[in-house]
């Protein structure tokens, strides 16, 4: 152990950030705007203002302001669980036997065990302050349904949670904790609304996806009084949220005196990876520093490595604004054997930016040996991880164990969103030598693409 | 929020304390020593050493070292996962609007998701340090089995859990943790030993209880090379290892420069009560400080409120030493209803003789009140505890409106020793309204009393 250097680097509640950083402001190529699905238009603000609330319509359309203040009740909130710790993994340095010192920022100790109450917390705080009755969205493993479920009851609003249904079955405790915070879960498709009716009519087998249940989600939102929609990733306010994730850990790197060099975070919509990588990307956008940032996708949902960059509708139903990102086409479906989380067809307008610049890498890893990450994580580092979260471990591990052939001592720095105790149906499947991968063929893919919408933009 | 209170009070890595405090070097009537089951003469530290590992039989016996250095390997095990907060429960406060002080200790922050770890890791430590090939125990609700496992698999020790079969089937997930590092895991009673083929033989349809789970893995491990027996709470040993609980709590308070006034925790074995109060009960023994301290248990299983102060079996096989305690007699089992927890028959021999000599008070609650609280908490707090700590949130929440009612600015102090992922099958039946009390009659107990061993001591 380096004595300068403790095993857990907290910052102390006054050096918690009171701004987020809005990434857009020094991006030189800014993400392209949302397309109104009906004209192909730019979505205005008003448009948007059915669907979302007003402040974070103005916060999802500026890409100039650089800092939002973070309003006082929410920095509150933010002190019931953050900071974060950021983590030196002696541990598993040790196990690995490598020169390399690996770092991780652990978002994980709070009951939706993971990042994703960063955002629900700001988004429930802004329906709030409108005055709205409640607020409707979409769940996938869980854990941005029982982030928003805890945002909600918090402020005394309404929350009304669209489960995909493989995960509502497989994850039925998560179910229970959304409950117990006073929300309401239906399993999507579900017969409660037109187009999951539609869904359900067209593919009567299906386990649903992220894609159908936002659909759902948004129908609730935009035909019952007083409620909007949320979005747990994707959208740039998310990423806007998730700022404080990478702005704790630049303090806490500074803190302790050590530059990061490469920096790894998993990839879904790019809730975490936006957040993570924010102040970092700033300094590379600005010039005034270099980092090598990675994005870790599964091989059965690789949206950066096999996706289109094009115009796209974010939801199965179409009836969401279009966004320009990295997409396997909104019909896209992982596999049913996938486990391992990271199920969205696209991925946020700001990554996927970036990611077309070439200012950021991505790789795919297959769902065992992300697993097998997990469990040699969990047995040296005592944390069990999220299987999403257990993307960036099988990378930052790989990375390390180069690090151990050339004899570098890089500092290796990954996002751990969140913690794996609802995730034991997929981590019994791997105890018990069940778990297998499939990487979709270009046929698979082809299914999705031939969805995309035709647009010249 | 008072400015000079933060919501949650850290320790720094360097401040977290090296020593571990023995309570009994400053009790006046020292606890009563373990007999032989057979003789019923003090166990020597020979014959205790058939069962546990010789380090923890001198930590056992010894009523007089005041302080126990913690080796340096468990120092930096700890460091993975404590200091662990002081919280200021500034948002509970609010929803109840008290003028009391509310202060939580929380423990749940790791992946046993309790503080069993720090007896856990200490006990394996121990165990590899005498070359052992692995140890065995017995689990309840899971979290101590989970606890033991994490620590054996980081000191590469084999790791045999009994698990109480009720708990096995209500909480398969905590079984698959234990798996996922590497223990194996039997629901008890089970036809892997003699004592669980005779307790299956004489009760069919029995749950199980702790006490026949204890009777399992002690025969198992006494019949095996090379293994030793390991508990997670009721011993000496391990309330001295829980003391880390109270001392850190200590630093932190007197950082920043608050007394508590009341001290409650919840107590089934005694583990996490005796370590949370440990120093503050200390002062009280020299005559430093006064402290109220409460313990709370449950109106299911009332071993301080209606049981015996007697010498008893402290396993349903009676295979184990007598301890003397606060008992319901090892043949009691709480109510099939029962779901929240703290379902062992006796009590801490440390604690018993505190509360025998009216240094400590106690209380039973009821369940759904329990639930109550729990649901309160958090929706509030943000964390979802544990049901067993939800029996100190109910007593802190009554005290805390009782000072409504008084206008008294008191502290209130309580161990939040961990968090409900793992119970949302109870939370699931409290949410569906249909949870219930029982508390047993008093021909129930005397079912109990009925198999006290005769002896004078």
């Amino acid at each position: 152990m380096d004595k300068n250097i403790p095993y857990k680097t907290y910052l102390n509640e006054n050096e918690i950030p009171t701004k987020w950083y809005n990434l857009r402001a020094d991006m030189k190529n800014k993400p392209a705007p949302l397309l109104n699905p009906g004209t192909l238009q730019p979505m205005t603000a008003e448009e948007l203002s059915g669907v979302f609330c007003s402040e974070l319509v103005k916060q999802e359309l500026d890409n100039d302001t650089k800092y939002f203040d973070i309003p006082e009740e929410i920095q509150n909130f933010y002190k019931m669980y953050r900071p974060s710790p950021l983590v030196r993994a002696y541990c598993l340095e040790k196990a690995l036997d490598t020169p390399a010192h690996i770092y991780y920022k652990f978002e994980g100790n709070n009951t939706s065990g993971s990042h994703k109450l960063n955002s629900a917390i700001a988004q429930a705080y802004y329906a709030k302050k409108q005055g709205l009755k409640g607020v409707t969205t979409e769940t996938g493993a869980g854990q941005w349904g029982t982030a928003l479920s805890m945002a909600c009851s918090y402020f005394g609003l309404e929350c009304k949670v669209y489960m995909v249904k493989v995960s509502y079955e497989q994850k039925p405790f998560r179910r229970e904790v959304m409950r117990t915070y006073g929300a309401s879960v239906t399993p999507s498709p579900s017969d409660t609304t037109n187009v999951g009716r539609k869904i359900l009519a067209e593919h009567p087998g299906t386990t649903g996806s992220l894609g159908c249940a936002i659909s759902e989600a948004v129908e609730v939102a935009t035909t019952s009084e007083g409620y909007r929609y949320v979005l747990g990733s994707v959208l740039n306010q998310v990423v806007l949220h998730q700022s404080i994730i990478g702005l704790e850990s630049k303090i806490a790197f500074d803190k302790i005196g050590v530059k990061p060099d490469v920096i790894i975070g998993c990839a879904g919509g790019g809730s975490n990876l936006g957040g993570l990588i924010a102040p970092f990307m700033g300094e590379k956008l600005r010039g005034e520093a270099d980092y090598r940032i990675v994005a870790v996708e599964p091989a059965s949902c690789p949206s950066f490595t096999r996706g289109k960059f094009a115009y796209d509708f974010c939801d199965t139903g179409m009836v969401c604004p279009l966004a320009k990102m990295y997409t396997l086409g909104s019909g896209f479906i992982p596999s049913p054997n996938h486990a391992g989380g990271l199920r969205y067809h696209g991925m946020s307008s700001i990554l996927s930016q970036l990611y077309h610049d070439k200012l950021m890498e991505a790789v795919s890893v297959e769902q065992t040996a992300v697993f097998d990450a997990a469990t040699q994580f969990a047995r040296v580092e005592g944390i069990l991880p999220a299987p999403e979260s257990s993307h960036a471990i099988r990378v930052a591990i790989d990375e390390a164990l180069k690090c151990k052939e050339t004899g570098e001592e890089k500092n290796i720095f990954f996002g751990l969103t969140g913690t794996g105790y609802f995730d034991m149906v997929a981590y019994q499947k791997y105890n018990d030598g069940e778990m297998t991968d499939y990487i979709p063929t270009d046929d698979d893919l082809a299914v999705g693409f031939a969805g995309l919408p035709k647009t010249d933009l």
